[in-house]
């Protein structure tokens, strides 16, 4: 079920490329540059909405590489514009689209551990669902929130994306 | 997979019955009524703090009812106190500790629709994936941010909860 997992989460990634598009285009519309949008975050000990997007995006990209034993590609240091932002969002989504379902095979009991844990592991199925998908929901609706906040026009379909819904008999 | 995902969301919910521990002792520390709270909310047409709470408990009881096939019990009006607010997250937590692994056999494949639907129908799996998850992460979050924006001092560790990690060897 990883593949669909991600899966999902890279429909969340889409659909915060549109958020992105969003913010850009309202920035325009009210003539301010949209690098402040950069800079904004919901408390002054939270990572800020550059932060926010870019973890986001490193979660996803991360944790697939973790539970299918590949390498995630280094990411550069990014510029500070929106549209860097949308280009580490298209990034993690071109990974995620180049894994297969074969290649989440065996991840549930992969070992996985990572410099901060000090040597402690956890199962690759209790990373997953205890740290990497929380994770990525938590910096992606804030990356959604700070929008919200600042004014951006987005909504509850502009969070979900198309449903895969059959039209009625 | 069902079983060890709504597990993690029923982690998620106790860590949200924290969270409101956690304003309601900030709200005395600081002598004001914690039912300002309820009320707090991060733009003026998103949902208010309660209401991201009972959604949240809501998405996860109501999403396991349907794919168990089961009848989620109603959940009567609440008064408007952190106190209901944290009942109504235990209720969700109970109403999770009852369901068995078992209990989601053949979930993938249910159907489900619900009234603003229109008829329209999805597979239990899509529903999983493509609504009820992130739909929860949403609302969860959003109770989070608001709190952040708020002052309460809360961290990633009281998002995430402890962690199955195994001590190096």
């Amino acid at each position: 079920m990883y593949s669909e997992l991600f899966g999902q989460m890279k429909k969340q990634l889409r659909q915060l490329d549109r958020w992105l598009e969003a913010a850009r285009s309202f920035a325009e519309a009210k003539s301010f540059d949209s690098k402040v949008f950069l800079e904004l975050r919901l408390a002054p000990d939270q990572f800020a909405f550059a932060k926010q997007v870019q973890t986001a995006c490193d979660t996803a990209r991360v944790a697939a590489a973790r539970l299918t034993g590949k390498e995630a590609p280094a990411q550069p240091e990014m510029e500070p514009t929106l549209e860097a932002l949308r280009a580490r969002v298209q990034d993690a989504v071109a990974y995620l689209d180049g894994l297969t379902s074969a290649d989440f095979d065996g991840g549930a009991t992969r070992v996985i551990t990572q410099p901060r844990w000090e040597g402690k592991t956890m199962t690759g199925a209790d990373y997953f669902l205890e740290h990497a998908l929380p994770n990525f929901f938590f910096h992606l609706t804030h990356s959604y929130a700070i929008l919200r906040h600042s004014g951006v026009k987005l909504g509850k379909r502009d969070y979900l994306g198309a449903l895969s819904q059959k039209a009625a008999p």
